[in-house]
């Protein structure tokens, strides 16, 4: 895609080789190569490979925290909520290859006090999405449940996307939102 | 748990170790660490890591391949298929670590033959039930969706269990399998 930053080149060739061969398993030669830099180079934009990772990691917690800023701020019911947070989730999940790598278990190899941190950042959403999962079934519009077993149910649910998606796949990326949404927000409700 | 064989052992430490470290920064010395065996005792039960992660694979394929056949051969209607498969997955996910190996990532380390093979078994687990849901959608049963789509929302949705279930976990089994059942068949009906 035209206009990306090198930065953001080399965040998504680590996150592609996280995911292939591991974090431990990638060296920065590695990523020097799969975006045809010499090593050296890749130093003037980036430290090492745990500063990738920490920048992976935490630009996407404060995109989705960020994006849990402005959709529990609107005044709209917790339906309503629920189902715009399962759409960012699609959306970035779309969207951003470097999400898959901040979202499945790389975020394991952080190491303190950026672990901590990330994890807190982690447990801040979760516990907001939770928050709004538990108003809805007090007003009597989701089912009751467990909210962990239904906010990992949710979450969970759309991880697929994160590798299967490209553009081209059938059946749009509209109808897919679509589809998902309409099949979590009815297995949710009453 | 008593009366594990000592191979199961050593593809459950695997399996954790594959999932924290990655396949390819796992060494055979890490997993006789793991089991307080020594590297040489481990040979005399495994020949390679390559074939740990093989036995790992096709374990969990054959296991989903038969509980596919067992389900599929019965006299029921697909939404009750459909309540059947995704009991298995979450008895899988709750009952055996190495299952996260298989249905993660790890398995992309496979070497050919076995990737292609691999590949295909999961292919004819996906299209089975794919089929199923097809069924379900013609009959009225279901709404009618893109069944990629709701494969992979439905495969996906269970996964968090893999790593996070414990036996003393609130709100303890029974209810978690009866939550997420009756979330994901009521998204997916009609």
């Amino acid at each position: 895609m035209a206009g990306k930053s090198k930065r953001q080149i080399i965040l998504e060739a680590a996150a592609r080789s996280f995911r292939d061969k591991g974090y431990q398993a990638t060296s920065m030669r590695d990523l020097a190569d799969a975006i045809s830099l010499k090593a050296s180079s890749l130093y003037n934009h980036i430290g090492s490979k745990q500063e990738i990772l920490r920048d992976i990691c935490f630009d996407n917690a404060n995109r989705f925290l960020s994006g849990m800023d402005d959709i529990d701020g609107q005044n709209i019911g917790p339906l309503e909520k629920i189902k715009a947070l399962i759409e960012l989730h699609i959306q970035v999940a779309t969207e951003d290859i470097t999400s898959v790598t901040a979202f499945n278990d790389e975020w394991r190899h952080l190491e303190d006090p950026d672990l901590s941190a990330f994890i807190q950042l982690r447990r801040n959403y979760e516990n907001r999405f939770k928050k709004i999962l538990e108003t809805g079934m007090q007003t009597g519009v989701l089912t009751p449940t467990d909210p962990t077993v239904a906010l990992y149910t949710l979450l969970s649910s759309v991880r697929w996307l994160y590798d299967w998606y490209k553009p081209e796949r059938k059946p749009g990326l509209d109808l897919i939102r679509q589809q998902i949404t309409s099949l979590l927000l009815k297995g949710l409700c009453q």
